[in-house]
């Protein structure tokens, strides 16, 4: 079965409704207390969210873009809405040059013992509140080894089209989980073999890589805090170890994302 | 001495020219084919541009930033304009909550040769043009002990406003130089006795823990291309390896940021 298609030539159509005024503050689709719809945007980020727990409900796009994702759509029942460009404008209140979008329903979050169960290694946020370092995380992690990501408290809605798009798709597809009790889920993280490694600025605190050698063996969780704040106290004390990637020039601190990345590398860059 | 401060009420005071229609597409003050102005924002920020070789014509502020910024300012002979933030947000267009500008005048450029007299680990740049990228380039070799860049062709101005935000500043300090002769300056390194590594997704290319150990004790050039066209084959040709970072999940690429600081790191990881 090939793509499901459907000419629309009418920006007011209410089937596009999934996709209208994808920047509005206030009725904008992928708000979790309005519509709370998942929106991927691009063939790149459309083809991870198709091979995701996330299934799309509909397709906007042009006639390129539909030949481009071709036979990735076969199969797929939910609608591809062809317009032109100048329509897709109108109804998403832009002009979106990557030319397609796909909308999908939030579907149940997955628990945090769910996530753990085959990882290895798994990063633990607190406090990361801005949507693109959110998504920066994500790609790092797909990119770099990282199995799931753990949200401590103050974390960013990894839904939200922004996180998605920064993250290339990554967010839909690397696993994650809400703690429901911070920071007493990290007692179950440990309970769990994993040995806690909380990332920090502080000139006392052993170097990213003597500390993750001596965990190479084990699982581990790399604890990142919001940039400026850091991680909490409380999650520094639920930990086994503090860890400092070495700095120059007296700065103070590199992007959450960056540190986040540099850590997976240093578990991952031996192995293969 | 201290401050120079001169308190301004009038938004339409044209001593506050430097830092009118901050976000104006076609009149904004760090265009380089308008006035050409380095702007620094927000505290820390400024006091990087102080430390700079960008000497500041001009702040304008707040009486909190001022304050804050303290003895930075004594024997700084640029004035203070000393606004509300009301005044402030009427002069640059919109509300900036860091609350501090300066302005410089652009100073000549540096030298290739200049930038590489004392520099062990450098970044060469081809392709490099979102001011975003850019900027993040510049943190990530202040923080993980880059001792300079080098901008081949097609790479945008890292004296952007955004550019130097997003660098928290480092572009005004990094030394950088642009190469007058693309890709042949790459020679001009290797004369200098660098070896040239250039970054590439190819899974044939060697892995970066193996290719930086083996130039440990020699000047290293690290060179990273665009986001998607990656180096050009020019460049690539020129260097002495192509080297990878390992991936996972065959994700294509990282961020061209990041990836640099994955190279950065490498070579700095053992050497504090």
């Amino acid at each position: 079965m090939s793509a499901n298609v459907i000419d629309v030539s009418d920006p007011a159509d209410p089937r596009l409704d999934d996709f209208r005024d994808l920047n509005s503050v206030d009725r904008r689709p992928d708000l979790p207390t309005g519509k709370g719809l998942v929106i991927a945007e691009g063939v790149l980020v459309v083809q991870r969210m198709l091979a995701s727990r996330f299934a799309p409900r509909a397709l906007l796009g042009t006639d390129r873009r539909l030949e481009e994702l071709g036979a990735d759509l076969t199969g797929v029942a939910a609608p591809y809405y062809r317009v032109t460009a100048d329509v897709m404008a109108d109804v998403v209140g832009f002009h979106l040059n990557r030319g397609v979008l796909a909308s999908a329903s939030r579907v149940p979050e997955l628990s945090v013992p769910h996530v753990l169960e085959t990882a290895r290694t798994i990063a633990v946020l607190e406090g990361v509140n801005d949507h693109e370092n959110l998504g920066s995380v994500f790609r790092n992690a797909a990119g770099l080894d990282v199995d799931a990501i753990v949200f401590g408290s103050g974390c960013a809605d990894p839904l939200y089209r922004r996180a998605v798009r920064v993250s290339m798709g990554h967010a839909l597809l690397v696993p994650y989980a809400w703690a429901s009790d911070w920071p007493r889920d990290l007692e179950t993280l440990r309970d769990n073999g994993f040995r806690l490694l909380a990332m920090t600025p502080d000139p006392a605190a052993r170097t990213l890589a003597s500390a993750v050698s001596e965990v190479a063996d084990q699982r581990l969780a790399v604890l990142v805090g919001a940039e400026g704040p850091g991680l909490s106290e409380r999650a520094m004390r639920a930990s086994d170890m503090r860890v400092r990637i070495p700095m120059s020039r007296g700065t103070d601190s590199l992007n959450v994302a960056t540190a986040a990345a540099l850590a997976f590398y240093e578990r991952a860059r031996l192995s293969r």
